[in-house]
């Protein structure tokens, strides 16, 4: 089935223990795509300024990505996002945020993207998000995250787009500040009072949860030794979701499980080098290999 | 076969949002036994000062578990720990500590106890802990608990006690103090490398990891969506963990999974009532119940 995605393309500047990376490829759109496109065939939606080297997008270029949804807006400037992880990097901090174009108008969906059947609405203000949930009213199965500032500064639209979207990911400090509760399966259950029929709530290092009306699911995370920069690691975890529901054409409890062991795996890639390198290079058999091992990790009698 | 536990017999009062409890029943061998008793008889060696109502021990004495090593010290007083939970509860503020008998020598090990199989040493000075393991030259599991005031105080007398354990049980911020690892992986190797053939480390509502030579283990908690009061869930866990393993009399990578899992099912048990309450009333029937939901909770394909 075809999925489509609406989000960032940015360009970042990344701090870390390990290093730095400046100017490079950022923006959730981009590591969701490359990410699902391990799945899938990915159609990216998104818009930049006309200071954005287009040759930058070469890493999608090679994968089964679809650009022409992504617009080059004359007179515009591209989102720059400069962060830094000290300690257990667990959490970026915003040095620096030029919203740019992206405090502008949505990009246009193309015509021929309109039939698409699933849908990923990366973080951004939620009445746009809304206003691409509308565009889309065939869709089998549409997806938002969020984030804190839209929780804060827009709850109204929020819970327009929630009454909206068939599933909610967003990360447990989130599901905690969106519905007040501290115990998180009773927040992912707030959640689905709101609109969706899943909720997945990412706990970093500590995995995942999914928490629908008919289930409940804890997966670890993928153990990786080697955390470069986590930059990425939610959108490439949603990516990998979506592209494999997209796949399966089928969203019940056990294909969401899957999806967020794909998700899982996916993401322990793309912490293990700065921006989208390490990402770029994963392959179906990488994929494979870690799912094995996290499967094992995960059994007990 | 025969298990032994060297802990803490204390006297609480605790505060949570859920409300108080005062001069209740507590301390780190009281919650081990209690938990260990569902699986197998237990041998407690503690001790109290002569304020002690010894009747205050009645939900052990109708359990397998074996109190003659309870030493009432004329002249002593009990400890006493009054410790206070607010917001998502996951660590306790420390309100007023009375050390009191534990600051004395330890408790002598009756003779009788002399050929216990499985050992538990609970949190305590580790000087104290080697002395007790010393005791049981023949024993076939010796596994010991830590916290971070003797990782900061006392590192050298802790490297000794390491030598002498086969397994540590700790939580992940002291497993971080104890290595200077942040990732909870490579901070298992670390201990590893001081002595243990594995380490438990407890993420608390995040779960469990366990990490030996030729094993590699992550565990979700039970998700329970009632928390009244957390204090004694890890001596709860480890009690549970060792009941297990002492029925089993072995301790491969398999058995400690399993017995990991026993630990994150009564130790969910513990935190639903203040003190000992809800964990002197469960059931093998409630385990095994939670234990088939939890299993189908971190299934994935």
């Amino acid at each position: 089935m075809s999925l489509l995605v609406t989000g960032s393309i940015g360009i970042d500047s990344i701090e870390t223990p390990h290093g730095c990376a400046e100017g490079v490829l950022g923006g959730s759109s981009v590591y969701f795509s490359l990410s699902a496109s391990l799945f899938t065939e990915v159609r990216l939606v998104g818009v930049v300024g006309d200071d954005f080297d287009l040759s930058m997008l070469g890493p999608l270029e090679e994968k089964r990505i679809d650009t022409r949804g992504v617009e080059v807006r004359a007179g515009s400037k591209t989102f720059r996002w400069q962060g830094k992880y000290t300690g257990a990097m667990n959490e970026a901090e915003t040095l620096d945020v030029q919203l740019n174009v992206l405090a502008e108008r949505g990009p246009e969906i193309p015509p021929e993207f309109g039939d698409t059947d699933y849908i990923f609405l990366a973080n951004t203000h939620p009445a746009l998000q809304r206003g691409f949930a509308r565009q889309f009213p065939n869709a089998k199965l549409i997806v938002a995250d969020t984030m804190d500032i839209w929780i804060n500064t827009e709850p109204d639209e929020l819970r327009r787009l929630l009454s909206a979207v068939q599933g909610l990911v967003l990360n447990d400090a989130e599901a905690r500040l969106l519905t007040g509760q501290g115990n998180l399966v009773t927040a992912g259950l707030e959640i689905l009072k709101m609109g969706p029929r899943f909720a997945i709530i990412k706990k970093g290092e500590h995995g995942s949860l999914l928490v629908a009306h008919d289930d409940l699911c804890l997966l670890p995370a993928y153990p990786t030794l080697k955390t470069i920069d986590p930059t990425g690691c939610g959108d490439t975890f949603a990516g990998a979701m979506m592209g494999y529901l997209a796949t399966q054409d089928r969203h019940d409890p056990d294909t969401l499980r899957s999806a967020m062991a794909r998700g899982s795996i996916v993401a322990s890639f793309v912490i293990e080098s700065f921006s989208v390198e390490a990402l770029a290079a994963v392959t179906t058999e990488d994929i494979e290999r870690r799912l094995e091992r996290l499967q094992a990790i995960a059994r007990f009698e």
